[in-house]
This record gives C-alpha cells, sequence and structure tokens, in this order.
C-alpha cells in the first residue's frame, strides 16, 4: 500500500503518493457520508481518544464523527480545563492515556513539537490535530482534496495563500503539501504577517492583492488570528478588510474560474466579504467542511490498518 | 403515515393527527425502555447532533439518550462556550453543520425562531428542543403522553397551567397542543406573570388558585423562572409560595383523582410543596421524564422516516 | 455465582470471595484491552450514565471506555456546573435519572455516604466512583489485581500505604480490601496526616519511611492533596520530599523485589521521586491504570448479570 505512516503528524514526513493515497480514500467516504445510512467497519472495536488542549469545536467535532460512522468507540477528553502546562506533565498524561489501550489518538497542542514528542511515548496511532504554528496536517489534505475535486488536478494551479501567514499552522501545512504537488505558491498579505523566510518553500511574496492574484486558480484566504497577536503590529479591521480582505474587486484580478477558500471560522467583513463567502459558484468554504470529515476517515482508516499489520508482525516474530 | 412533517419546530404546525401518530409510537418506546436490552435500529446509521445554546443538562440527557437507543452515532455540541451570538454566525455554524451531512439536529436557544431560521439553511430535519420564549415541542408531547395514559384520554380534560406563564415555552406550547386536542385549559397565577393575550388561545385566566383549580383534572406546575425575570416585578418566594404554590390545601380543589405536574427542575417550597412533589398518588413529575425519553424517540423515528422517504423521493426524480 | 451485590459502593460490604471474583474476570478483559479489536457484548443494549459532582478527568475517561468498550451506551454527565448541592436536590437528580431508565449508574459526589444515599432511590445498579474520604472501590480492586499480577498472590504481603492519608479514600479502600485479603498493612507518614483512629483496621503506624518501608513487598504512595487541606498543617513540598517522598534510598530499605505504586496523578518531587516512578523494574503505575480499565468493565459486567437475574426473577414473581 501506499500508505507507510506509522502516525500523520504533519504533511512534512509524506510521499507524494500517500497524500494521493489518503485523497483517493477519502473520495470513497465523501460518497459514504452523502447517504442516508453513513456507517464502515473500518474502526470497528478500535478507540479513539480526542485529547484537546485547545478549545476548537469545528476540528473535534469532525474528528469525532468520522471515529463514529467507522464504528470506533470515541472518547473525547478537554483537555484545557486541567492543569496540564508542563511538559513533564504532558508525559505523564500520554502515558496514562496509553495505558488504556486506545488505538488512534487525535491530539491538538498549543506547542509546536508537542504532538511529535508525545507520540514518542505511545504504542498507538498518533494524529495531529493542530500543534502551534507548526503543522494541521488535515486542514492542508480536505484542502487538497477539495481543490483537487473543484480544479480536476492537484499540480500546476497557481494557488494564492493571502493573509495572517505568520499564525497560521494552516498555511504552512498548506504550502508543504501544494509544493510536493507541483504547484505555485503565492503568499499575499501585509509585510508584518508574511515572514519572509516562508521563501525557503520555494514561494513567491506579495503585499499586493491584485498583483498577488493575478491569473491564480485558488484564492486561499486565512483567518486573521488577533488573539495569537502579541504586541506588535495589530491592523485595524477596516484597513485590513480595504488593503486585504477579499472582494468582488480584488477577486476579478484571479482567473475567471478562480474557487475561493477559507479554513473558518470566517471574520465576515475582515479577510472576506461576505458576499464572496456565500457566492455559490466562487466559494468552496462548504465542501471544504465536508471533505474534512471524509479526509479524517481516510486518515484514521489508512493508519488503522498499518497499526493491525505491525501489531500481526510483532506477533509473527513472538512466534 | 399520519405525521409529514419534515421538521419539529413546535406544536402549531403539527394536525392533531400527527400528535396522535408521536404518542402511538412513543408508547411503543416507553415499553422498550423498560426492558434490559433497551435498543433499536431506527437511527442506524444516521448521525445526530446536539447543540444547545443554552445549558440544560436534562433535555440533553433525554435526547442522548434517546438516540442512542436507536442506534444513531450522536454528537454534543456545547454552544455556550463559542462566542456565537449574532444571527450571521448563527447560519455559518448552521451551514458549517450541514456540510458535516447530519440527519437530526437537536436545537434549543436562547433567541424565539432562531431555530426556524436555522431549519431553512440545512438539508436534515430540525428539532426545536426549546427557542426563548416560543415554543418546546418535544416538552408538550412528553406532558400529553403522560396525561393520556394517566386519564385514558387526551380530550375534554379540565387543565389548569399554573404560575410564571410568561416567561414559559413550555406553557405556550402545552396550551396549544392542549387547544387542538380540545382540552379546556386555564391559566392561573398572578397578573403579572400571567400575560392577557393568552386569552386568544382560548384560555380562562385566574389570579386565585383555589378558582382555578376547582374540579380539573390535571394541574401543571410551572418553574419560576427567576433567572429570566429583568427588571419588574420578582417575588419573595415565601409570599410566592403562600399564594400561588401548589399545597394540599389548593391541590383540594381540583377533583379528587387530579394529576400533578411539572416540568422539572422543581423549586421545592416554592411553587410546588415537596410533598405533594412526591405523592407517587397523586404527582407523575417522574413519569413525565420517562416518557420524555420515549416521546424524543418517537419524533426521531417519525423524522427519520420522513428524511429518507423524500431523499428516495429525491433519488427518483434524479433518474 | 461468587459475586452477589447489587452495588459496588464500597470494599466494606465486600466478601472475599467477591474480590476474588472481581479479579478473575478483570482478567479475561485485560487480555481483550491488548487486542486490537477490544469489543465484547457484556453490556449491550444496557445504559451507562457517569455522573461526576467532582471533577476527575482519569477516573471518568476509565469508566467510560470500560462502558463503550463493552457495548454500553454510555453518556457523561458532567455535574460540578449545575448547582446542586443540596441533598434535597441530589435526590431529584438521582429520582430524574432513574426515570429515564438507567442500567448502570457511576457516581462521583465530595460527601461522603452521598452515593450510598442516592442508590437507594433508583432501579439500577451504582457504582461509587469515589464519595468523600470514604470509599473508592474500583481504585483499591484495580490496586489489588496490579498486586496480584506482579507477585502472584493477595494474601499475606506485607504493604506500605505511604503520605497522605488523612484525606484519602483510596488509603481507605484499600486498607479495608487488603485486611481482607489477609495481608500486613503499615501506615506511614507524618502524624498530622496519619490518623490513629485508623489502628482500627488493624495497621501499625509509623512516622518514619525507613522504618515502615522496612522489608515490604508493596510500597504504594499517595497523592499529596493540598487541595482538600482546610486550615491546620500545610508542609512544604521540599520538606515533605526530604522526609517522606519515596526515593532510591528510602526504597532501599524495603524488599528488593519490591514494587512501587501511585493513584495517580503524581506530583513529582513531592511524594515521589521522578526516577523511581519511571523505573519499569520497580513502578507498576502504568499497569495500575491499565488494570483501572479491565477492573471496571469486570465489575460493570458482573452487576449488569445480577440486576438482569434480579429483573428476571421479578418477572416470574409477576407471572
Amino acid at each position: 500500500m501506499a500508505f507507510r505512516q506509522k502516525h500523520l503528524l504533519g504533511i512534512e514526513p509524506l510521499h507524494p503518493d500517500e497524500i494521493t493515497a489518503v485523497l483517493d480514500v477519502a473520495e470513497r467516504y465523501v460518497d459514504l457520508n452523502r447517504q442516508s445510512e453513513k456507517h464502515a467497519d473500518a474502526l470497528r472495536g478500535l478507540t479513539q481518544i480526542n485529547m484537546f488542549f485547545e478549545n476548537s469545536t469545528r476540528t473535534q467535532s469532525s474528528f469525532e464523527l468520522a471515529g463514529k460512522r467507522l464504528g470506533a468507540d470515541v472518547m473525547n477528553m478537554s483537555m484545557q480545563a486541567s492543569s496540564i502546562k508542563k511538559g513533564e506533565t504532558l508525559i505523564d498524561t500520554a502515558l496514562t492515556l496509553n495505558a488504556m489501550h486506545p488505538d488512534l489518538l487525535v491530539v491538538r497542542h498549543p506547542h509546536s513539537g508537542a504532538v511529535d514528542l508525545l507520540s514518542q511515548k505511545v504504542n498507538c496511532a498518533v494524529l495531529n490535530a493542530g500543534d502551534g504554528k507548526h503543522e494541521h496536517p488535515t486542514q492542508a489534505l480536505l484542502d487538497a482534496l477539495t481543490i483537487r475535486r473543484a480544479k480536476g488536478r492537484l499540480h500546476r494551479l497557481n494557488i494564492a495563500i493571502c493573509g495572517d501567514v505568520t499564525h497560521s499552522r494552516v498555511a504552512r501545512s498548506n504550502l508543504i503539501l501544494l509544493g510536493k504537488m507541483e504547484n505555485r505558491v503565492r503568499l499575499v498579505g501585509p509585510p508584518t504577517l508574511v515572514p519572509q523566510q516562508f521563501r525557503e518553500f520555494g514561494c513567491e511574496i506579495y503585499d499586493d492583492m491584485a498583483e498577488g492574484l493575478k491569473d491564480v486558480d485558488v484564492v486561499m484566504m486565512l483567518r486573521l488570528q488577533k488573539e495569537r497577536m502579541d504586541g506588535g503590529f495589530i491592523p485595524s479591521e477596516r484597513e485590513y478588510f480595504y488593503r486585504y480582505g477579499l472582494d468582488a474587486e480584488k477577486l476579478a484580478h484571479a482567473k475567471p474560474d478562480a474557487i475561493v477558500m477559507h479554513p473558518g471560522p470566517m471574520n465576515r467583513g475582515v479577510e472576506i466579504d461576505g458576499t464572496i463567502a456565500d457566492d455559490i459558484n466562487r466559494s468552496v468554504i462548504q465542501e471544504q467542511v465536508e471533505m474534512g470529515v471524509a479526509v479524517r476517515m481516510a486518515a484514521m482508516d489508512l493508519l488503522a490498518r498499518n497499526l493491525r499489520a505491525s501489531r500481526e508482525a510483532d506477533k509473527g516474530v513472538m512466534v
């Protein structure tokens, strides 16, 4: 099988074939989710634990539904309440959970690298549901599936990622994925929110929307994450919308059939005009949510297959 | 089939035959719930999402158990934490959820009409679990089932609804339902808590308990909702109990076999005397809770049947 | 069958044969939990409600997984938010829940005796998940299973329970269980934290770790529960660790193959040195967590068997 990973910690470790494998399996789950009876047995008898050290109704719900539809026993653990802040205690939490024999562990954590660290302490498959400013791999995969379905392919496309790149693990995971699949990516936004070191990913940087969007196939807007801006430059929403908010006028610079994406939740009137967000001829924002459930089903299905295979192999060795 | 609704948004849109249809199906689930193995397949493979914008342990638990016992994949979303206050954002939330392909959406919201609005944006069946001061249809249906079982019929009864009618969607839904089924309803309480415009429902209004309870078959007490009283008249609990709290003396004015109801949670010693609440010869308060689970199973079962039928019909058209 | 209880309210009411019966059934679930497909049908169609009036991510998770793996419909109710403080209202809550026909009710409550009281009001099996300073029976059972597996027996062992005994229902339940199984138990800690009345359980009391640990087979450390110390003596953590924290030097007084236990979560560097906690040759702390899920599966399985049998018997009588 093409997908050889033990964990899904980021897009970085994935081979392009593995990305394609996830998307292909996800296509089947898109069909399943559109049925009335939307149930499969891929995770039957397995235990999935969702550990969210940061609140995220949307992502957690998507993983929860994905697991339940595949027959897993799903348990949510809200970790914000618990006073878990020291790395030391994160390890104790991981070891405790591990002793309960989960098979799939879905983790969101405010610190970059925390999910990776945790994955080294457990015997199950770990999925990164967002760690600090590092990676958010299922978001990049669902964006990729949305693009592939809308554009008919996932290579040689011109894609603009616009807005608050600095604070965005979504941007980072997308940049890596789209680069691996041989697309041309541009970052567009105010210099304070688009770090120059992102040039290392081979992308161009613009601070003017008209130039940045010129002839692109895909416009990917980011959420302005005011809650992550500590000190430094905080733009006024009105000024920001005027210069960087996506409206009909700015979108006119993109290709006539360019699609508009947003990871949600949207700040309408800040980074995107409501009319554009709701335009079903251009916006694929709702489809992104739909693809999210399917991609998470696919990722957990594939990881569970590898987990079972490695356990079988271990048994073989022991005999 | 008698039940033709796509959603359960209130009692208002229901035909008396539809009310009877829900109660008849619920009777079967009453029996099921009394078994050790209390499981059916009516919602197997379907996704039920409970979205509570107001806290309600009791109602949410009832819906959750109802769904799980019928085999649905049930997901709870606590929306108070999320900063969802603008109508605009409610729509975005609805569209996001809808993209995850739920089949049944159970919604409680502090604003009258919000659940109706939301139902217009989604492709699934929506159940109103209470919206502002508007409706709480499953409460009225469970009350109806409780009355029908205790009295042997659900028509030509004299029923007194007593207490804080102004703030009560429970009272409103019950008034509508009991009127449709041709009962005679009286409202009893202090003028400040019983609005005169409720006369439009064809009921009599009393501000004296002795008169109001005279010869009734059913005494339905309401919870005094101090938390909803903004400014204006707030009665002292002692004074309130003296004049409007149900005790043995006041209950003596009702028929000797009159039953006592309360939607819970009770303020013992405020709107009802604890001794009356616990008197198993008069109080059917625990049975109301039991009927609640059964009625919600019935409502979701019937809505799911209609949902499946309409999807099949759509497919037929597409072929 | 050896296990004849209707509820699991404490270790106190259990006969030694009943303790052994739980542990024997738990052994089978230890094996099941180590499989990929970790599902059994012992609780299929039954409803399990977890009612936690005190927060406990760890214990609640363990019960939740136990129930789900055995096929129960599991519902969590977080009761802290609800304003339930008066005993009166606890009863109303119990009656309300009971009307929803749960089969298994798992309850944690800050007041000693509250779970017992609640069990008298309901028709289902009640499991005490910790009540005040009274009992925490599943913790004692999981500790017993851990000891039996590590030492090959659960009798004639020398066991030291060390630290904050005063505030510990864990200590109390363990003392009772280990006494019933004919072990010799010592309590070790500062006099302010080890009440003299515990001598009634037939144990020796030491305030010196070197003497207290001399030649023991098992060292059971307790969590220092500062959150429960109201007024009175609060030791400095540094001083406490110096005199009572388990480190290599103090552990050297125990038998060379003595095991180290802790109910978690640990205060590393306060009651236990991190190096000892992580030493896989001595520490069985992770295994305790693993045994926790298995023991809870066993307890619920056995209680459900008795519940079904008593319901069948009732039917027989009614016919």
